[in-house]
């Protein structure tokens, strides 16, 4: 039995939908079909979610959602219209939309989750009388009957451990299953969403709940690629990787899949397979718990800019036991995350995100390190890229770091920062912002140009 | 005017005193003169301070140190019998001796911190009266009445501020002044002791005090090493290098100056020279604020053995803010204090010496990293060495991580971790103990054995 989830790209129009269906009848194992809300039909579109949260931003605000309202209408009842489906389920959508935007606002939050949650519910019930009207036997489950039920944060849900024994029942039930993403219930029976892309968070946890033994993610992509394409034109495709390998790539924001979504799949060991819906003969990306290490040590390079390094000296800092802990926690009290803290003998670096800093930020904590730490020196140096590179194969493969390095001594990239020794699985390089394409380009050069497909 | 400081082993018997005192005359700029206590003759000979410690030991035991102190007298006595000094002063020595061992025993570090803290004081009046004996106006002089006041903390004692504007008065009195190192007087009149090598503090102090042009540390080598004689057969000997250089190579105990002891000559920007009492015409090593970078990248090449990495995995750690503060908080907590941590994306190393875990500390810290943190994995590797490649020339130059990673694995070293990026003057490699000796050596020959002397 595998769960199948679509993505808003593959339900965006009625001809998508149809392609939708032709995937899911072409093998009787995939009873589960998790949907998405109707995403964009080109770059210009809208996203029906986007449209949603506008709508309730307007009600919030007690202005008219009306415009917003038709508009995310007219989105279901073109497509309904190009599935030749009857009105009702339009008028279905409509009346369900107009119940939630006159639901109590006094918590803003809850108000937001359960409008948004609409995207998917809708769209799920459309998919399932296409099915229907087909004349294949598919539901449109709710989650709460299911037995989803997820934490009271709303827009960042976590689903509750007793939820995966109840999803178990759902393999009982006839028919094709056609199942919301994006949202359960908490215990009061009230609607709360996962964060952002949530829908792949949604068909993990049902994988893991029915014991599936696949969980195919259909996307619009043909598969993750080893390095970001639009750095390397047509970079070489990924045909395995495993969970660690996916986990360090998606670093970056470089995958295609949603980073939370893979715990719930990565718990239960089963294997998760990334797959085109316009181009579902293609082989696609699998992640899996192990692979065979051919083809080299190194599976991917993901990259990206906008990192800041905090440079803090002080002579005899070594002995000074407490000093990290007591750096890191002046970071904390500002609720700054960091990546990594290479360091000297007499001093270290926090390597971090510089967006989060807010005006002013950065001088009180340069002011603070140096005085409550009685520090020599802190300085911050700005437009740094983080690099990583990728691969089970790395290991124990003596001399991928020379291989590495020696790459970018070549493309003339000096290294700012590297980072090797706690995962065994990725490398990662700190260059100026202004050698990242350069750097990226000379490790793809040496990792996979010589490498046959 | 210069502040010239004696080791031990540079006091151990008449003729190495006759030699202090051609080095001394020799040169009428060397104005102070910081002595320790004798060394060692021979690899199988004990030290003074050595013996006083056992001296102290014994009487706070209620045992007879008579015959270990009889030991202490016979080697001033042989000195003073070899430089043809009346009897006189090995009186005055004894009477000393005697005095202390009765003193106030209620606080055994302070008593210990007054018996040792003799070996250097009784040595520094025996050289005076050799000086005079020659015909050099010399004179001992005592830390208290010179205003050398630090903290109460025996055995670790530290130099208050207002210590250096007394000292600068020194310069005034006549003729050769005889110090003595390694410890100096509370503001209640009380003798508190540096750390152990404290003679080097002492001299350093003098030297910041008294703005002295130079600091020259006479020992028994002709030079501080590029690395490890033991490792590699006569090394390359370093002419001049800069305190961050000294610093970073001092990393593994590997120098020959007590890593303390820099800090006062390095805040008033004097230079230190090392020379060798037995060789006093080598050029030896100056360690200076900046240097020219000519002769390659790399300075130096230092290592040791004995470190452990604690493996800390947990998936989605790099959004749990805080994470890293409580992870050292833990170690905090057992007076742990570590070196680095290399981090990939859902996982930390702590690297540390491992010769600070008691029995049974490794599991408990194992299980709380687990429990307190709810980390997946914890795993303590053992016996790793670190390396750490020293030099102000790899500040930008691009390709020496290259070099240093391709000899690494042309001698088929695996690199368990690299940190680099924080300190610009060098690079930390961590390899398994049993590759030690073949990566130092790797490295050496590709930094060193091409290049001209």
């Amino acid at each position: 039995m595998k769960v199948v989830k679509f993505g808003g790209s593959s339900l965006a129009s009625g001809k998508q939908v149809e392609k939708v269906f032709q995937i899911v009848v072409s093998d009787p194992k995939r009873k589960i079909v998790v949907v998405s809300a109707p995403g964009k039909r080109s770059p210009e579109d809208e996203k029906v979610t986007d449209l949603l949260i506008e709508c309730a931003r307007l009600c919030l605000q007690n202005k008219n959602p009306q415009e917003k309202l038709n508009t995310v209408i007219e989105r279901y009842a073109a497509i309904a219209q190009e599935l030749n489906l009857s009105e009702e389920i339009i008028n279905d959508i409509l009346q369900d939309l107009q119940t939630r935007l006159t639901a109590d606002k006094r918590n803003p939050d809850k108000f937001m989750d359960l409008v948004k949650a609409s995207g998917e519910d809708n769209n799920a019930k459309l998919v399932a009388a296409f099915f229907r009207q087909q004349g294949v036997e598919a539901h449109y489950v709710n989650p709460k009957e299911a037995g989803l039920f997820v934490s009271d944060e709303p827009g960042n849900a976590q689903v509750l451990p007793e939820s995966y024994d109840k999803l178990f029942s759902l393999r009982e039930r006839s028919g094709i299953i056609i199942f919301p993403g994006f949202f359960g219930y908490s215990k009061e029976g009230e609607v709360f969403t996962f964060s952002r892309s949530g829908s792949d968070i949604t068909g993990s946890i049902l994988a893991n709940g029915l014991k599936a033994e696949l969980y195919e993610n259909f996307t619009d992509v043909d598969a993750v690629y080893s390095v970001n394409p639009f750095i390397i034109n047509s970079p070489k495709e990924i045909k395995e990787l495993t969970y660690r390998e996916m986990r360090e790539l998606s670093y970056a924001g470089f995958t295609v899949l949603h980073d939370e979504a893979l715990v719930p799949a990565f718990r239960a060991g089963i294997p998760v397979h990334i797959k085109n819906t316009n181009n579902p003969n293609a082989p696609g990306t699998k992640i899996v718990y192990e692979r065979d290490n051919t083809n080299g040590p190194v599976i991917g390079i993901a990259s990206d800019k906008g990192f800041c390094s905090i440079y803090v000296s002080k002579y005899l800092m070594n002995r000074e036991i407490g000093f990290g802990r007591r750096l890191l926690a002046i970071l904390e009290s500002y609720g700054l995350s960091y990546e990594h803290t290479p360091s000297g003998i007499d001093d270290i670096s926090i390597i971090l995100r510089e967006n989060q800093f807010t005006p002013g930020m950065e001088e009180e904590i340069v002011d603070r390190i140096k005085t409550e730490l009685d520090s020599d020196e802190v300085v911050i140096e700005h437009s740094l890229a983080l690099i990583m590179v990728v691969g089970e194969g790395m290991r124990h493969n003596i001399g991928t770091t020379a291989r590495a390095s020696k790459a970018l001594a070549k493309a003339n990239v000096n290294i700012e920062m590297i980072n090797q020794g706690s995962s065994e699985v990725s490398m990662m390089f700190g260059v100026k912002e202004i050698d990242e394409k350069r750097a990226v380009q000379a490790l793809y050069e040496e990792f996979f140009a010589a490498v046959a497909v």
